[in-house]
């Protein structure tokens, strides 16, 4: 591990947030329930709010400070917010000297030291174990776009539905096929989601009956989070993209397939996916992703110059997996 | 016209804003660039944050207030909202007696009229002219969709697209066929909406090209506002479902016809409806277009038990007209 993402809090190997990590996200606590911004460092959400009211950086010399802590300063009240998105909208350039001042702030060798490593009244109100914390939507989330990502997936689904040789739309190699889902029905991880009843047509049948779904199904997806708004009307050139993207969470893309089947012709898939999206609470950023990033899939098509550029088919190269618990399972455990 | 629909202030004969209509809208002036909430009469915007804030009725004995006014009263606070979100959100009973409130103040023979008839005071302060008055966005949109409606327009579509004969879906007299457009792009009349430019598939090819669009297209349809939410998970019974709309406003759903024709299999319309939807600044209560609902057309399809109910495909008989100006009309005018 580099020296400077070792740290003197405790930070056990598999942590999940470790100083290379650096997520955000929204939290309550017992003692205050009011929501605001905070990160997760090993067993521990830091609270950022607390952090910089308690510490308003006015005892230490300006000339201490470097760029990433006077930047961190400047901002200090955004932290307050109930959402990320206040603090993704001040873009890369902020949210990245952030990131950075707070892996100083907790590296074994850091400069800010009197801030946190040995101020125990601070250390005491801005750690709080993460089994103490609740979490909660990440953002306010303004639309949202389920793409029809990646290659593989759409083949699988493509032959599924209409059998081999006809696995891929024409448009598919051409353009990002997406549509909108229910924004309003994004919710945090860990909320209960009730299985939908809808329209479905038996085998055989041209009637439909309403009744529950018997067909939920799991979709495992990374969702990203646009931190920073362009104009209406004015398009972002793909060499600008990249800087637009605040972070991802892990997604599970609830479908009702046997709804979906009946519904979705031909404007797409609507009620079999509105009854809810689950998504993680903490938001790990692009800043955390970019040693991840490669070049994509070689798709065997010429694609348009407007979607060709320097970072052109930039993909995360992460391994992601499900586990499954069955009710069998939680009987048992 | 019925003696509780003339006012004392004066409204032509062929106003959309009589004692009938009392629409609702977010209103900013030359003096008061803050958003609030208002309503228009005759040739006035009546800015409903002023009044209640200019006179929170303590100069009346309770016991000369009615319980429209009472109720008005009660929610004061309400009109300084920069959306019709909270308000709508108090439900119908709420804003029904905050409208009829506001016909009484305004009628000839308004029981109130030291409040504001007799009252230059307040009449200067809160009657605007509705030329003076910049309008925006009356809700924040949480979600938007967009309904395949009626049984007309569906069937001319389906004639240009698929012939005769193959009009409607099998899903289409069985349910109501939607998807989700943009939320964050729906915008308030007047704005300035771009041409986009899109993948469009020219005629005997089969690669795309980059192109501003060809065939911009416009629809005119009815927009209207769910104002109370309902639990996620919890379904709304039809007999129910008419207390949670709010309102409704003319809507243009612009569409890029070319872009959509290469986009939109399989998972319905997207860029192609993304670049803007215009909505009106007032929204027309669902009070007021009480008198206008009559049952739907007759489907020739029995309908599932769900769907049925007292209210079973009301629907609002209002005649709706578009004028189109060329681009030579606009350069003669």
């Amino acid at each position: 591990m580099p020296a400077a993402l070792r740290s003197w809090l405790d930070i056990t190997p598999d942590s999940h947030f470790s100083l290379a990590n650096i997520p955000f996200g929204i939290i309550t606590t017992a003692s205050n329930p009011r929501p605001r911004i905070a990160t997760a460092i090993g067993d521990h959400a830091f609270d950022l709010f607390a952090f910089f009211f308690l510490n308003d950086y006015t005892s230490s010399e300006p000339d201490t400070l470097d760029a990433d802590a006077a930047t961190a300063r400047a901002h200090f009240d955004i932290f307050s917010s109930p959402t990320l998105n206040t603090f993704a909208a001040l873009g890369r350039p902020v949210t990245s000297a952030v990131r950075r001042h707070i892996q100083k702030l907790f590296a074994l060798d850091t400069p800010f030291g009197a801030l946190l490593r040995d101020n125990d009244a601070v250390r005491r109100k801005t750690l709080i174990p993460l089994a103490d914390v609740t979490m909660h939507l990440p953002f306010a989330i303004g639309d949202y776009t389920d793409f029809y990502v990646g290659l593989h997936h759409a083949t699988n689904c493509g032959r599924l539905m209409r059998g081999p040789g006809q696995e891929l739309q024409p448009n598919y190699k051409h353009l990002p096929v997406g549509y909108h889902g229910r924004a309003s029905s994004v919710v945090v991880s860990g909320t209960s989601i009730t299985r939908p009843s809808g329209q479905v047509l038996p085998a055989g049948s041209a009637t439909p009956v309403f009744a529950a779904c018997g067909k939920l199904d799991f979709e495992l997806e990374l969702g990203c989070f646009v931190g920073t708004a362009n104009a209406m009307g004015s398009p972002v050139p793909l060499a600008e993209a990249e800087e637009h993207l605040f972070g991802v969470v892990l997604m599970n893309d609830w479908s009702a397939r046997d709804i979906q089947t009946w519904e979705m012709v031909p404007l797409g898939p609507f009620n079999a996916k509105n009854f809810g999206t689950s998504v993680s609470a903490w938001v790990v950023t692009m800043d955390a992703l970019e040693p991840f990033l490669v070049s994509g899939l070689e798709s065997g098509r010429e694609l348009l110059s407007y979607l060709k550029g320097e970072k052109e088919g930039r993909v995360v190269d992460i391994k992601l997996e499900v586990d499954l618990q069955s009710k069998l399972d939680i009987r048992e455990s």
